[in-house]
């Protein structure tokens, strides 16, 4: 049995909680830990098209972890804990918000497609959207109302959403501009702690961000797969590569 | 030439500037008023299914007066001005503001498959959402900050269209209530003014509102025609002989 020392106590791995498109989770001997392990996968259009990508895991796990680390020392609470291997980690178990938080800089992707606008338009303000999380029903993009309406969130609780995505997105914005990257596009989950209060969760990877080298344009992201623009890896690489190099 | 007298003035009908999936829209002599005729045809799919339907015009255009004399009386700003005919009206010139605003009671056609919830559940806050005015990119659903970063209306403008709207939710339901209607949801259009303003424009029509028999459950509206439920005129006919007993 796998088991790790987190803050002098034995946390040991216990059994298959749910297997997702990028990661598996685990529950532990503590109720509020979860045992998360990357997976070496990639899917596109919400799980319909799924590769094998070695090496995808520990890099999506790796980036993952300097952001957060980061985002932690700008006092935005998230569920880190610990890194155990090469593709696994300790989170704090929560109750996962059903809605994904969708922040957008610039045009793309579906974004384009949808309103027909220039690719890499700069959005201002800055474009927030919400999504149902549900597979069955292909992640719906949902407004305030219906939300409330059909009781997946309170108006508060949108409101904070709203808040938190911003000020990450400056946050992240600003580190990723030092190493030459643009933000263009990414997606945040969160979930309810026990004592009830929403925090940042799930993981922070170019799976589920839109990340431009600033000289060439190059796709550092989850779009080179989608586009089969080659191997993925590359770019996961070279944003890893950047990412530790940070002072 | 048509003509007809408006504030002891006489308006003539100019040129056919545009013809839509039920109205055609002219000019006239006077750059603030437009001559809006109502046609026998019923579309669904956004315009891909098409149909004649003879009377329609008629009665469209008799309930959708009932109605913005009602809301008039109600103090709801609106661009209707005269009935000329049996099918046409004179209404103000607006620069329609490309978002239709849809305002729902009671969960029904397509919000009922997209978030798979029970058909005519009670929406509790109302449902509220916002569409992309464009036949090109087929109406789609937008939200206030995609409003926003595309410039499609400004913060101001959306509070107020949702204001309005909840109001003249209000007002229609408790009018339909009084003669044994339940109001589901219903789509409005608005317009700016050359002063400036926004008021309320287009139509109010079964084709743009489902209503249902409060005894029978009943359709009196267009799903009539998009589920092939029989002779739609049945139903319009039934709202317009309704709505002309108010008291
Ligand atoms: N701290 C957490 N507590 C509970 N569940 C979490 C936490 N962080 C992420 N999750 C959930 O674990 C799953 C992660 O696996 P992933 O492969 O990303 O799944 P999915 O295919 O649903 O996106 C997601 O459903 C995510 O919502
Ligand atoms: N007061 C007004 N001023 C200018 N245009 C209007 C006014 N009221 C309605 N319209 C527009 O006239 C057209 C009415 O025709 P319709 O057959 O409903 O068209 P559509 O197929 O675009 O729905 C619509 O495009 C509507 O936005
Ligand atoms: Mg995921
Ligand atoms: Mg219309």
């Amino acid at each position: 049995m796998n088991s790790v020392t987190y803050k002098n106590r034995t946390i040991e791995q216990g059994e298959l909680k749910y297997t997702g498109k990028a990661k598996e989770v685990y529950t532990t001997n503590d109720p509020d830990i979860l045992w998360i392990h990357y997976l070496d996968q990639a899917t596109a259009k919400n799980g319909k098209e799924k590769e094998q990508i070695d090496g995808k895991g520990q890099l999506n796990s790796a980036i993952s972890h300097l952001l957060f680390d980061y985002l932690t020392q700008q006092n935005i609470k998230n569920h880190y804990l610990l890194s155990i291997s090469k593709t696994d980690e300790l989170v704090q178990a929560l109750e996962i918000l059903p809605i994904e938080v969708v922040t957008r800089n610039y045009a793309s992707g579906h974004f384009v497609s949808k309103f027909q606008v220039t690719p890499m338009k700069k959005l201002t303000p800055i474009v927030q959207e919400f999504y149902y999380k549900s597979d069955a029903l292909d992640d719906p993009f949902i407004n305030d109302s219906q939300i409330l309406a059909l009781g997946y969130a309170v108006a508060d609780e949108l409101i904070y959403l709203r808040q938190e995505a911003q000020q990450i997105n400056q946050l992240l914005s600003h580190l990723f501009s030092t190493i030459n990257i643009q933000l263009i596009d990414f997606k945040l989950e969160f979930g309810r702690t026990a004592s009830g209060s929403i925090i940042l969760a799930d993981e922070l990877s170019p799976d589920n961000m839109r990340l431009v080298d600033l000289t060439t344009g190059d796709s550092l992201d989850k779009d080179i797969f989608r586009e089969h623009k080659g191997d993925m890896t590359v770019g996961y690489h070279e944003v890893l590569d950047r990412l530790s190099h940070v002072k």
